[in-house]
């Protein structure tokens, strides 16, 4: 089943950066009919559904890290949202008829040990993780975006409207930077090891799951060469480094 | 201020229970103002809210135990739950010209001290604690609820709407002891140390929270004599107990 077809779906609506991808012409009934694609978007759906399932877990235990209880209820309401964005993910696998739990497993170990790898150990480096986090899901869904059917990509799109949530972090850190400039050092460090635990995990996920893998590298989707999910990565970390500098942490 | 005045205000609708309480047929902005209702009202949206808060954070942790992904997101709903319900009462905390931290922080240290006594050691006691958690909160909402002025209620009776999360828990507890007869034992003793403990700490608030006291007991809402606190406590064991034997727990 080839899906080389250039026929304008009604969902379909430009993504801007999708320009020759012709999987983003087209909807969910008819990207699907490729296997290939289909196992993938399965792939991308569990992977982001049980990353948002684990944000929300951690989200909720560094709420207890928290000095005051607003702070307390700013993390615990970054942890809901996640919980919202699971739900729709997972409603929208079974809406697909794919088992969510099944559809999870996969990516269940590389979540975990990022996380396990990556606990905060006082209030300021959650506030860090919860905002890097956040930004690097945002940087993750939009680039994703452009790869994907319309129906899928308007999923994604939903969930991505309802990030940022993390901005009220970026505040709290610069005055504690500004009230102890030696704590920038040590949050420097922290911000650069969630970064790299973070790229390990990917790149463990990229190595094991070639569905997900070939469509990220626009096996599928034509238009993208293999070294495009190498440029990915680093345009996320760039722009992860840009918002560190922003945050006063030299990333 | 005397509020014996028996004018039915606009928003007033009948609970059913409140025969000859006056608060019941007042708006908040006539309620308010008798500076003793007042106080006991931010005492109860304070209790509510941090209970909220922390029923959230503790569900949330609780759902670490879960054995599979499915039954951590079950509980991660009703911890989400639990959170929407604290967003209601702090954002009615504001609406009120009162900061929801300082109502809040009466009552931490009993609310903390309940969820310190009754960490659940294994999946099973977690569920059985968010279950009769679920059920004792939504009992109170709807004792509490005749005692109020008429937006207040609303609120109260708007939490209550949402609350029965807990439901799903049931069934994975009945078929637990069906399973294995034994757990049974264990966990009906586990059921009796929650509402133990829940009842102290309640207890604990009654001694130290003058206004809530009054309300509870209907010193400002005619109607109700002393032993009514009293009497509330034992309707709400009484239905706890009930729910146990249904679960195929002797409480």
């Amino acid at each position: 089943m080839e899906s080389s077809d250039e026929t304008v779906e009604t969902a379909g609506t430009s993504t801007g950066e999708a320009a020759g991808s012709s999987v983003a012409e087209q909807d969910w009934a008819r990207a699907s009919a490729d296997p290939q694609y289909r196992a993938a978007v399965v792939d991308l759906l569990g992977a982001l559904a049980y990353g948002e399932l684990a944000a929300f877990e951690r989200l909720a235990e560094d709420a207890k890290l928290a000095p005051a209880v607003e702070d307390k209820a700013q993390l615990a309401a970054m942890a809901s949202a996640e919980f919202h964005h699971f739900e729709r993910l997972r409603d929208r696998l079974a809406a697909i008829d794919v088992d969510p739990a099944s559809a999870m497993e996969p990516f269940a170990a590389a979540l975990d040990g990022f996380h396990r790898q990556t606990a905060p150990s006082d209030w300021l480096e959650g506030l860090v993780k919860a905002y890097v986090g956040d930004a690097i899901a945002a940087d993750f869904y939009r680039e994703v975006a452009a790869r994907l059917d319309s129906d899928t990509r308007d999923l994604v799109l939903k969930v991505l409207d309802d990030t940022g949530h993390g901005q009220f972090a970026v505040e709290k850190v610069r005055s504690a930077i500004e009230a102890d400039p030696r704590c920038g050092g040590r949050l420097a460090l922290w911000a650069r090891r969630l970064m790299g635990e973070a790229l390990s995990q990917a790149q463990r996920v990229v190595a094991e799951r070639d569905a997900l893998s070939t469509m990220l590298v626009g096996g599928i989707a034509d238009g993208f060469d293999l070294a495009e999910v190498g440029r990915m990565f680093t345009r996320i970390t760039e722009a992860h480094t840009k918002r560190m500098a922003a945050l006063g942490l030299a990333a």
